[in-house]
């Protein structure tokens, strides 16, 4: 899978981007993660890449210019042609803008965009982009949560993070994607290592008595009873959803936390 | 406001507290961030930070020993002592753990952060922490999204983003934090700037002739259709919340954007 990112700061990338998972990703050539400085292509003798927006307000708002022409470079064509194909679908490809207007990522857009052949993210900082260049492109737009951050480079490490691990290849026996809780719709239930007892803290004797039967069943119970204490929401859809495929051991677990 | 961020990877954090508006406010003693690496404070010979869990399950686990020991060389106490003072109330400080099975970060959790004289974070990684650590201090787990990702690391710098930005003189002139509108509950209008023709892409009229009322009205008329259209929950919630206190102009805007 490519990735492009463009951002006026991609020196904040780095050391993400090189390291631990995704580092490593990269270097196994099954991700191949692009950044682009949109001020490169500013065609302003001083580089500018904001100017103030119309209509008043505070803040700077980054220019058209740049990122057209950052766009086209990675390979992005704009506009939309009559017969409504602007060459994007048929490449597997997307263009996605990270904006607390978007909609708010979850496992299933994160599945989705894991599929592509390339993803390409633009990154806005100070005040946003100029709408013009979201129009043009077709974007989609992306949000992380709903809260304000100072620009678009947070939340791009935490789309490609997280879409990066659901590629084939990218995690090794390190960590399992599908052993995530999450993924089944339950918050996870507490872990504990060695030792056995720190400062008198003992760790729970069902851990540690070697009977995988039991081990599972107390897990299970565990991810239910927070599940339900945290996000009743999240509790209701596993109900919803999972309560008739379970096995009798674990469907009267459940019945016992329910009540 | 003082800031201490507990991760076994202080190095993906630094262009991120250097830069822009974080290392501003750092270098104007508005803030203070202080990273620690879990993996100094471990007695192990080989320093080593993580183990495999008890119960079985893929990946490693961050080991009491050095987190416990790390966030006492903070000033954390944990324990809780029998009046259930344990210190950190009274210091106004909390220690937040970033997890998956957190309470999912919005504007109100990131206002009540912004308010504390001093703010702990621990970063899990792998597949989190010995719970032992989480239960005896008392840590508030926190989410910033329905998501996994690889580490504590990027969550932590999106909550310290979104916090710092609350903090009175940590945004300077440049953006104003006031101005967003989603701490009013509505998404952000589409914003232009120069030129007023790019590639035959025009700007708005309403924009550029300078009538600040009608542009205020058209803003506020976006904002209304655009969370209307991707975010119903939020619209309902400001109809409830501040239809009453509009004016007459801003009122008839809305009966619009509702018929």
């Amino acid at each position: 899978m490519k990735i492009d990112i463009l951002t006026l700061f991609p020196e904040m990338f780095e050391p993400v981007v090189g390291g631990s998972i995704l580092g490593r990703a990269c270097e196994n050539d099954i991700l191949d993660v692009h950044l682009t400085n949109i001020r490169d292509y500013s065609t302003d003798k001083h580089k500018k890449a904001d100017d103030y927006p119309f209509g008043g307000g505070a803040g700077m708002l980054m220019l058209a210019q740049p990122i057209f022409d950052a766009l086209e470079a990675v390979g992005v064509q704009g506009g939309i042609r009559e017969d409504g194909d602007n060459g994007r679908c048929r490449a597997n490809k997307k263009v996605v803008y990270m904006s607390p207007r978007g909609k708010v990522l979850d496992m299933t857009k994160i599945r989705e965009l894991s599929e592509l052949d390339e993803l390409v993210i633009l990154c806005g900082h100070y005040e946003g982009v100029d709408q013009r260049a979201i129009d043009y492109f077709d974007m989609e737009e992306i949000s992380i949560g709903d809260y304000v951050l100072t620009g678009g480079e947070l939340p791009a490490m935490v789309l490609v993070d997280a879409v990066a691990r659901l590629i084939p290849g990218v995690l090794s026996g390190e960590s399992s994607a599908l052993g995530e809780s999450i993924y089944s719709g339950l918050l996870e239930y507490p872990q504990y290592t060695k030792p056995r007892n720190y400062r008198d803290l003992e760790v729970p004797e069902v851990l540690t008595n070697g009977n995988h039967k039991l081990i599972e069943l107390w897990n299970f119970e565990q991810s239910l009873i927070l599940t339900r204490e945290r996000r009743p929401d999240l509790f209701e859809k596993y109900v919803k959803e999972h309560a008739e495929g379970l096995d009798k051991a674990h469907k009267k677990v459940l019945e016992k936390v329910q009540r």
